[in-house]
């Protein structure tokens, strides 16, 4: 037994898909200490959009390291801290004519959530948060009431409240219109839902199975929102930082949310770092209302800092990515036309992507194991853990990329070509 | 105007009382880009109990750095995070037969406490806590209720369930019996407290004004939830990785809690780290219930590896922080017995350190400007920021150390003789 | 200013629709001090269904008093108490096959439904409670979290909790499929929804604006309760008791829930009394867990006793129902048909009738006030109390019911062919 | 087996306590079906101070029914309302100088209560209520949250929220200062305490126990309020009309309570009756936002009209109350000293009393097990029913009161000199 088993929790989780022991990484290839080398398809559940261990970045790190650059600094200011609002402002808001305050909030996902739930309902006096079937925004208490996974619900321990959940785009099949039965329910005093503070969306859920919202519909959430003055909070946690192509997820779809919450590959480097974006009225805060010990982490200002003037310059590296994405996306629709009677359903923006069966939930586990005896590192999200999600680096090489697409395919290839599993879940008949 | 003041979100706080850009640091001082130099009795308000950019663990940083060692990791295995684990096991468990599994939370204080908090919730099948006047355990959404302060609680936005609150030691006067009190409330089930999951301490109160819990009263809430067979939490965020002296801040009480939380200086160079521990049998996660994208922060785990073989191999550590304890107490002491009509109350364990002054709680801050002044950083804390709170690193050099503590007597010396305060605050009496 | 203005609290309400201070009743006619007789459409929003002062029932409750019956008896036995039991279980459940143990709760509706959502939650150990669009359950904590109209919501004081809202039978359209809505929500662990505790519907919304189940979609909405072992909870406060012509609003859809809520007809005379049935396998209460002052309020069984003895003996009394409602509907039809520019919806089940406007919501209160001094009482309901309500006593004769019948359509004619109103609201070109 | 137990819930309590079936009462006698007459210590839980049936009221009660006087009328205007108005007025308000609006609200204490926390909620805008240990207010969920027995607290099977529970008069012992404990959480903003919206007492904790509170401590409960904007509610539902000897219980404490909670005897007859007086200012409710089918009982208004003019004309009622109140005092001061080493507390006031056994909760279960054999219903209360508590009717008969004294001492007697008892529960010690 590891002192994996003996000393740590239950709780662990990603060491069981991919047991082995992980000690090197570099762009899209990560190591153990067998010195296998693997392909990462997942890419630090989207933190890694920059690969692993940047060179640029890294020789940052090492500089401001040797130099002694303060690192852990409160909220007090730093000259780190300053580059990275420079930076920040001149390539990402200045560009977009977005004026936004930015808010260093813990240094995780959940607490930037919790914090635009805290603004939200101050600025506005209610209590009430819509949030969309399938939503995913962490699980500290506040943000996992917002969490549609009763995986994730249940354990909290208490019933939740204070969010109403509204069916995302899509999830009541392709002809309902969900935005309004969102509008029925808000315009109808008598409906039983609570005027809302705000509603949070994600543009693509990625951890609730690759579910992608369509341009049109974003634009009609922001539209129900300003009519009705509720505050549009759009969680760009995971979809952010280039992962649908333009940094933020929503520039196509021309929308403006109120408050924007990014982390995970902000860091750049996986270095923990969250932020909140509010349009400047809403900034109400009072000093040291919303705190956190490492709200001021300069080794990832610095990261941070350096990505952004590494990939956010221009738009080359968007052109980048959706170039990767339609590659994908061609690979995955081949998969799928190959295996015709299993029903795979294909579906991503920019470089998230997802293979569904909902005929077979078991699939994509079965798959995701495969690929790893393959050398392929990649999860399953969704409900039923029913959609295989591919995440890989954006800075992935075209070549090394493609070979983690070949070996999905030889997955599936070899999941649905073994008579026992064919058999167990009555595929015998689809695989013919 | 700065970019921090045009930028930045009103909510920022330290940099008010310490208003200057921040560049290096290292021990026990802190430099700005004006090249002055503080002495640090803040230290990353606990994060920094090693001071900052330690040199050892800096080597190991860069090592670890330049060798593309892996840096984010999710909850997979990886081989910084068994050293971490063999190390934690060797010299902190071991030596204390301490049996604990040990969960990696999200790598902030606030989330340690809110997975300690569905653990209980979960493991009794009850949903109240019991938290402690002036307690302070984070600001998301679950840990917020359980902290007293309501600059805190307002800003929730939503009335804060499940907690109730019970008076800390001294809370009523040195005579009141208010473990009495607890026990009476619990064993009358008409008093209308919930029979709680858990209790949660600080046996230092830090942000609630360096309020102390003495071993009896430690140990005697220990009875109380054994006897109910109610979980003990130990929250040892701040005043736990030797602050009190020894590893965990209780160890001289000789209680054993059931959960104790660490984060702050456990990441060992300011590096956001956090972990749960708990009683094996408590430990009835499923996996991946509570997660979280920065839950495997590999330099977080490098650096908390080394700084534990470093201090914590043998006894001498919490030897010096006694001894610089002691130091500080006397001089805090000298410095209320200068002034005794102002009637300042020292308290504090370890090399956490509080002077009160009730009957003007403005003279905490006004010390703290002047120390600023006189290039010491040194914060407030308590209800009304009426309590100047010394917090240096464990490791400062008793020379500096000597050298803050000057500082703040001359702080005091100065404000205590600046007319215009004395008469402002009715102390022209008390300073004569 | 009478006395009423300057001692009676401003929550006071219907006496603001009908100015007058009524003094007696009989049957479908109340008369005020002045000696004005009145039509009552109102029926003490459904709790006079057997008419005001029904005769045979006064007989029994002077009687009663005559011979100093217990008046007061708590949940003490009394022979009253067992007569009203014998009879409730000869002649309501008995000839139905019902299955029920009762329990008699405090008086009011309001406190039935509280009662039916504790049994459920304990039954079940979940918390969540699904309600309906519309849905009125009244006005105490518990009950008002399931009640939709945010005009009760709102003066809560506190959000609400534990309770979801799905859309109603029509809600959405005719074509929506809303139990496919609710099935999705249920069946998807992700989808946010609490697997529910209970189900609770009225199989007509009285105060949701008279809005009409099928019993296609009750029969669809018992299935999906079973299959997931949802408690179903049907209130038939308002709608039972013989309103929808059966004793039970639902017979005719064949389901049988697991809990029904009775209460403000079922006194018969006015006098408060509540009950609740549930399956025997539900009756887990501890003795005394739900009180109540005056849960045996005797004169109260004297009278239900009497009025089931009276009115559900055989199927005369439903088969009268019947026939009256098809006059009301023929009549209310009539009237749609005469304004047809103006888009009059007409619904209803067995005797309780709405007929609604809404381009138009001003128009029901309108045609209210119209009839009121022509000398008919009746109210309107529904979100914006845009649905006037016809309720009159079932054992209204057939004479005085065209009578009102009458008012009601003189008063539409008086009102669309007032210049002013028809200005003010638009609708000139309807009426022409 | 009786229909009882065959169809009634097992929720059903005092049936068990006094297993019989009662048909007729008049004044302090209840008769049951054999003809046994028992002299009633019980009184309706307080809801028949005037006795039952009393006979003037009985004659108007019957007179109103034979003239079909209007028995419900919502809140429209009826003449018997106005009677009611007008005599309460005349009374009750204006010779106490006491300026307050009245509401009606459904006819059950639990329903002015929640009527109450509304107000106070929605007048402050804050949501906590500080309630008190072994405080009763009723069982819907509102009202349940403000109840300390974990017996009804458990049944809700919800957290219950937005109460805070501090120490009664006397619940810390004779010496604790419980007001100064309150206080000291309301002052300190780190307390924990959210500053309560309201504050609701009961003056005398009738199913508490029989807890006392002094004429200081009320003071000083009302100053406290005060001080800090906090809406005083008294409780008034048990100990009201009368029971305390004054019509308001906390009379002779000089205390104006912003809100005022009556039911219970109000109705006069055992008719279920509630109200809620409010100090005008606090009258902020919009029409119908508080509402209940049941809220125009009008059978009530006429029973309360002629009690309050039968018996609160002058102070007659009150002397009478007093008088009889000491001899129970003087009665259960003498059983109290003959079983001296039984532990026995006498404590009281008005004509509510009870007689409490710490060391052998049982006792009180088992004296009035031996009463109701000797014909006296008298019940117990408190956390472990360990308080028999004598409620006769304020009217009762000198000699009657007397007989029913001698049965309680004749049962104490009984059961302290049942060896197996005695032996049970370890006082063959204490009878010696």
């Amino acid at each position: 037994m590891s002192i994996f088993d003996t000393l740590e929790s239950d709780v662990r989780s990603y060491c069981r898909s991919f047991p082995t022991v992980f000690t090197k990484a570099n762009g899209a290839v990560i190591e153990d200490e067998q010195g296998n080398r693997y392909i990462d398809f997942l890419a630090g559940a989207g933190s890694l959009n920059y690969g692993h261990n940047h060179p640029a970045i890294k020789a940052k790190l090492i500089e401001y390291l040797q130099q002694d650059g303060l690192v852990h600094s409160l909220d007090m200011h730093s000259d780190a801290k300053r580059r990275f609002l420079e930076v920040f402002d001149r390539h990402i808001l200045w560009p977009r004519e977005s004026e936004y305050k930015v808010q260093f909030t813990g240094p995780t996902g959940t607490n930037a959530v919790e914090a635009a739930f805290k603004l939200a309902r101050n600025a506005t006096g209610r209590t009430n948060i819509v949030a969309f079937t399938n939503g995913f925004h962490g699980v500290t208490l506040g943000s996992v009431a917002a969490t549609g996974n009763d995986h994730f619900r249940n354990a909290a321990g208490v019933p939740l409240h204070n969010v109403t959940f509204m069916p995302y785009d899509g999830y009541l099949g392709e002809e309902a219109d969900t935005l309004g039965y969102l509008r029925k329910f808000i315009e109808d005093s008598s409906s039983g839902l609570d005027l809302p503070a705000a509603v949070i969306v994600e543009t693509v859920q990625g951890e609730g199975g690759v579910n992608v919202a369509s341009w049109d519909w974003l634009r009609g959430l922001e539209e129900i929102c300003n009519e009705f003055e509720i505050i549009l909070i759009v969680d760009d946690i995971q979809i952010g930082c280039g992962r649908a192509s333009t940094f933020f997820s929503f520039e196509e779809a021309g929308i403006s949310p109120d408050v924007i919450t990014l982390s995970k590959s902000l860091g750049a480097y996986g270095l923990p770092m969250s932020l909140l974006l509010m349009k400047p009225h809403l900034d109400q805060w009072k000093p040291g209302e919303h705190n956190g010990t490492f709200r001021g982490h300069n080794l990832a200002f610095i990261a941070a800092a350096e990505a952004i003037e590494l990939f956010w310059k221009d738009t080359d590296f968007t052109r980048q990515i959706k170039r990767k994405g339609r590659l994908i996306k061609e690979r995955l629709d081949a998969i799928a036309a190959r295996f015709p009677e299993v029903g795979l359903a294909v579906r991503g923006r920019g470089m998230v992507w997802g293979i569904a069966c909902k005929s077979c939930p078991e699939l994509a586990g079965e798959v995701s194991r495969a690929a790893f005896e393959r050398n392929l590192i990649i999860e399953t999200s969704g409900t039923d853990s029913h959609v295989l999600k591919l995440l890989p680096p954006l800075v992935i090489e075209t070549e090394l990329l493609e070979q983690g697409l070949d070996v999905v395919e030889q997955s599936f290839e070899a999941v649905l070509s073994d008579r026992a599993f064919l058999e167990e879940h009555d595929l015998l008949e689809a695989n013919r």
